[in-house]
């Protein structure tokens, strides 16, 4: 019932979505974590500026930051005031700011001070921003709290904006109430370029969606949402000169041009640019439900349903297929006032091309020896039509090739090598490679993730100012207006920090605390990252008590978009835009913050060499709830088809629960675990890492460690224990 | 910094607000729910019928129900269509209706089908509704549910509507995927007049609340949604006759009446009348900020901030206020459809009669011999406006007096008694007391509260049929925006079956069953309850790990509202409008599922005789982690001022978690527990009980269960333990 019926998978792998390379290992990181001594540290002794540093959550971190002393209250009388120039934006964004303060606190805040003097906190700027953003405009800004108040500087709006967000995170519950620490930052970003790209062609998401995200960019101070507004499954912007465009291709669910317009304001009211992708010439059989004369092939066509590279492509030879883009990147051009207009260009597997014959034809007589020579022809022509609209094309890595004048920008999927070469050739770049939110990753494999790695060696100084920063992707096979939030939040914030902060920012460990607290502000923003697992597990537990269901789901991850295809592939099985997605794994967030307690807590019992009395019995507390749960959670299993998939995984945790606690029993005894005992075990924490229902074990590893402790010598054990 | 300064509390407690009765003791009501026959019981023997029923979580229960053979599937092929008479109302019912479908399941479905033949669900009313809904409209139908499709029969749209809500509850999973089980409705309401009095004066609620609320009545088939739209902290509608009511008595905290008839139509769609009060002559200050004229003190006035009952109320003898009201309600009659208007017309005390002279002149000459009786006056006065503009009026308890006309309608917050008295004078009335939903009462006391109680006795059949139903009430001292939701859901749905079930329907196990099962689905349809607590508990938390918080919020309840006064009064302080509602009484739901479920364990143990191991064992590991969970939060309360008054909490959680222990360890022992050890842990149990912080620990009850059980003489206990 869950999967439509068999199909050949043959067209099924996005190339660019399994070429991302590994970052570097997870222990590698920790280990190096204690030397970006510019940034707090848990572990080192610390003076008390630094502790007071240790305990901000403000993500990205900024630039520059100096602890003062004591602390700003934030109470009912808390006000603002802005001086120097103003405008509407600047208005509505203090408003912003005083209605977020306030629900992030649950303290009623009142309008703007009428004037300067009696304001707690005074804004002041110098001048308007241009009309449209640019990335070359200056984010910087200046916050200095005292215990007596507060004042926020900058160049210009856009600094505001961001001084605004870095406040509502200072401010934390305190034995005297709520309240920002006194600091002084001075705060700008690393990269100018600092975007999400959004892909509401495969499941589309709502207008009210996009906004909500919008804010939540705006909090970690992303600059830029990219969306990509057409693929095979869906074209999802209303076109007025060609309305087939939505009409038939987008089954209803499409940005009238007025939400457009909306949207985009929306945006600049918070810093963010909007950049439109219309993917072409392949990606594109929805364009040619309505117009099939711009296919290479005679259609009919209907909008795709499945997942993949599919063989529709644009006919590059007509001079038709120029003019109705010509009309077309007009009219889109008009809608979207950024001065960047994607094109995508990615992943054409030329079938069309090669079985039409007058395509052929042409290919010999231009001269164009292969198909990557036929849709670079195409794409130095459309790069001319979007040039003769006033706007620098950008598209992925595909777009680069002889005849590409320097102002185009390259998104990769290739990577950071890819990203240097077109900046060796003069060409400005940006890195999405790495920054794959569909994956499946931990935040911390996005944050290893470097647009400039290995670029300092390889690039001059000029150079490296080509490489403009980076974008995250959240391809939607797999996701929906559901759970898009989940796949987004908090993971995107490590990504923004990559972007924003210093490169020396790389403490994995304060990265997670600061994404945490974070977390929990977005949902203010009305943000559902949290509350969509709530209730997506409510639907899978049905009539019965959630929380057996929750304690499995709390310590499960999804497993890699990779492993989820294979599997389908093993399996028979195809996944469309059809399919329910309203299983654990499309309920559960990407990476499990239990899994990551549950960790901690073992590490911290291992290194006190077993004598941590408090973690212990933590510990078996966990083990023995974990063996309970089976029990709890089968007769519900039996009763429901979309839990039956997740019966051996129960099963396998409560065998875990019982490893852990004979792993403990070995320890107390202070006798080492038999070495016949631990390799059984081995076995059963084998079996449960492997991946089953598209899902991991994500305590596996911790348990497997507590295991190997306890088959160690006891002479390492704790005297006092 | 949580609470403002002292102030005398003389005005503040609300008599309609304490006098409520308290209802049978819910241990009766659960010996005697074993005889309500026409209800599935879960521990009687059931025929298979029965079973098939007893899995069923429709809420409010049918009026007539019966099990069929099999079940009918819910795939991506489910569709519609409307047959017989139709509208656009229905029409977007119907849509309205797959996409809540879609949302609860997670399965994509498609527009209506377009022939009746090949719908799953076919649809059949024959005539339309009236244009303004009334109470006397027949909102019965009839659903048919087999395994090859299902029927929905209403002889108008109401039924329609209602069927939808019902078909919808009836979807579950099952072993093969989900389904609606095969069933025979036959559904009509007991009362005509089932709804829900919102305060929106005292906490502005937004106008998104208020919709997302309008469809948790639907869902419940509740029929009126009366706001209460001014009181002393607030004027909450535009007024275009007079503007200054809302321009200064709102604190620009109104809706438009462009909202309000959105508002309207927004109800009417889902079958729900909006009733409009405005309170007279009392709780009436936010009237007087911009036409103090109309009070009978010189004035000026300001927005009143204090809870409580306050001296400000409308001068009676000048013909001005007269013509004023004249006005006013000419104009809300015409804004608001509803053949019903509320004046409120409660609690005034006179105060500022006596002080005035011209009044006490006014008094002797007509005869007036007490400020009962000047009330009376004016309310004789004012129905006869109401009359005038073509509606029947509506109000409190103390409207009813001599010279009222016989279509008035009495709401009761004085109780049954009052509403029996009223009908046997000939006076339509609705039930209040014992739905006070801010009294912080279970769903099982307001559940065993009913408007029929002693009336069969006392009134003919006629003076019955004069009993409407009733109004579940939300005050909203306590309540905001955000935690609004979960103090309205779910319990409002054990209201909702007290008015639409017959009265045989009485078993509160069931009742509980399915409320639970309503409370996951209420979230696809946007509402807080349950993700708001989430929210509000990660601001508590801070930059800290939730869950240790969670684990001790899970297990609270807020104390009643009358403990909460009393405790305010006692510290001196003060609560108001502007006092943060953003402690941990503000966070937790009104009833703790976790205490419930935990009760349920010490009841399946103790009924066992101790031979239960699965539920000793879960007991045994709560009480560990109850002991556990003290230390992890302790560090937590010293850094921050707002969970500093759990400590005192959780030190007690962690104490019952020993005395559990204790009492599990005595029980495995076979020995009975000894009187010294007992004597001391029901002192422990005693102080734990208490309220502190606003708050109860809902597990007292159910450890002192286990220790007087540990106590006891060991023959009692199994043999097989």
């Amino acid at each position: 019932m869950l999967r439509a019926g068999r199909m050949s998978y043959s067209t099924y792998l996005r190339p660019r979505r399994l070429r991302m390379t590994l970052p570097l290992p997870l222990a590698l990181l920790i280990l190096f974590s204690g030397i970006a001594l510019a940034h707090p540290s848990q572990t080192a002794e610390l003076s008390s500026g630094q502790q007071k540093l240790a305990r901000i959550t403000v993500v990205p971190w900024p630039a520059d930051i100096q602890a003062g002393a004591g602390q700003l209250p934030i109470t009912q009388s808390f006000s603002i005031s802005l001086t120097g120039y103003s405008d509407a934006r600047l208005e509505r964004a203090g408003e912003r700011f005083l209605r977020n303060l306030s629900r992030q606190t649950g303290i009623p805040l009142k309008e703007y001070s009428p004037n300067a003097a009696s304001a707690v906190l005074v804004v002041h700027t110098d001048r308007a921003s241009l009309p449209v953003q640019d990335m070359d405009e200056d984010e910087s800004y200046t916050l200095d709290v005292t215990s007596s108040g507060a004042k926020l500087n900058a160049p210009n709006p856009l600094g505001i904006l961001h001084g605004f967000e870095t406040f509502l995170q200072l401010v934390q519950a305190t034995p005297d109430g709520f309240a920002a620490p006194a600091v002084h930052i001075e705060d700008k970003p690393r990269f100018p370029w600092r975007g999400l790209s959004m892909d509401v062609s495969r499941h589309f998401i709502s207008f009210e969606a996009l906004k909500r995200n919008i804010d939540g960019l705006a909090a970690v101070k992303m600059n830029v949402l990219h969306l990509h507004l057409s693929d095979d499954q869906g074209f999802r912007v209303e076109s007025k000169v060609f309305p087939k465009l939505q009409e038939l291709g987008s089954d209803g669910l499409y940005y009238t041009q007025t939400q457009i317009r909306e949207l985009i304001e929306y945006a600049r009211d918070r810093g963010i640019r909007i950049v439109p992708e219309f993917d072409m010439p392949g990606h594109s059989t929805s364009w040619f439900v309505g117009y099939p004369e711009l296919g290479s092939a005679p259609g009919p066509y209907s909008i795709e349903r499945r997942w993949g590279i599919f063989d529709p492509v644009m006919d590059p030879t007509r001079d038709e297929t120029y003019k109705f883009l010509d009309k077309f990147i007009g009219e889109m051009t008009a809608l979207f006032p950024d001065r960047y207009f994607h094109i995508g260009g990615d992943e054409v597997n030329g079938k069309q091309w090669d079985a039409n014959a007058g395509i052929q034809e042409f290919m010999r007589a231009h001269d164009l020896k292969d198909d990557a020579a036929l849709q670079q022809y195409f794409t130095v022509r459309v790069q001319k039509i979007v040039s003769k609209h006033h706007k620098f094309m950008i598209g992925w890595d595909e777009i680069l090739g002889p005849g590409m004048p320097k102002d185009i920008v390259i998104q990769s999927w290739r990577g950071q090598d890819s990203l240097a070469a077109a900046a060796q050739q003069g060409y400005r770049g940006l890195l999405s490679s790495g920054y794959y939110l569909d994956g499946m990753w931990h935040a911390s494999q996005h944050y290893a993730v470097d647009p400039m790695s290995n670029a300092d060696a390889k690039l001059t100084s000029d150079q490296q100012k080509l490489i403009l920063g980076g974008e995250a992707c959240m391809w939607a096979e797999f996701a929906s207006e559901e759970n898009i939030d989940s796949r987004l939040w908090p993971r995107t914030a490590a990504i923004a920090e990559r972007l924003w902060s210093p490169q020396r920012v790389q403490d994995v460990d304060s990265m997670y605390r600061r994404i945490d607290a974070l977390s929990w502000r977005l949902e203010f923003l009305g943000l559902t990252h949290r509350s969509s697992y709530t209730a997506m597990l409510g639907r899978l537990a049905g009539t019965d008590n959630m929380a057996p269901l929750r304690l499995l789901g709390d310590l499960l991850e999804p497993a890699s978009l990779h492993t989820r295809e294979q599997a389908a592939i093993k399996a028979g099985e195809i996944e469309t835009s059809e399919t329910p997605l309203n299983r654990m794994v499309d309920a559960i967030p990407p990476e499990s913050e239990s899994a990551r307690d549950f960790s901690a807590t073992v590490n911290a019992f291992v290194a006190s060499k077993f004598t941590d009395a408090t973690a212990e019995s933590i510990l078996r507390n966990t083990f023995a709830s974990w063996q309970q749960n089976d029990g709890q959670l089968r007769v519900r299993i039996e009763g429901n088809s979309l839990l039956r998939e997740l019966a051996p995984i129960s099963r396998n945790l409560a065998l875990l629960g019982a490893s852990g606690l004979q792993a403990l029993n070995y320890i107390d005894n202070k006798e080492p675990a038999p070495d016949g005992w631990k390799a059984a075990q081995l076995v059963i924490i084998n079996q449960a890492q492997a991946p089953q229902a598209d899902v991991l074990l994500g305590v596996a590893p911790s348990v497997e460690a507590l295991v190997q402790a306890s088959a160690n010598d006891p002479s390492a054990y704790g005297a006092s224990h």
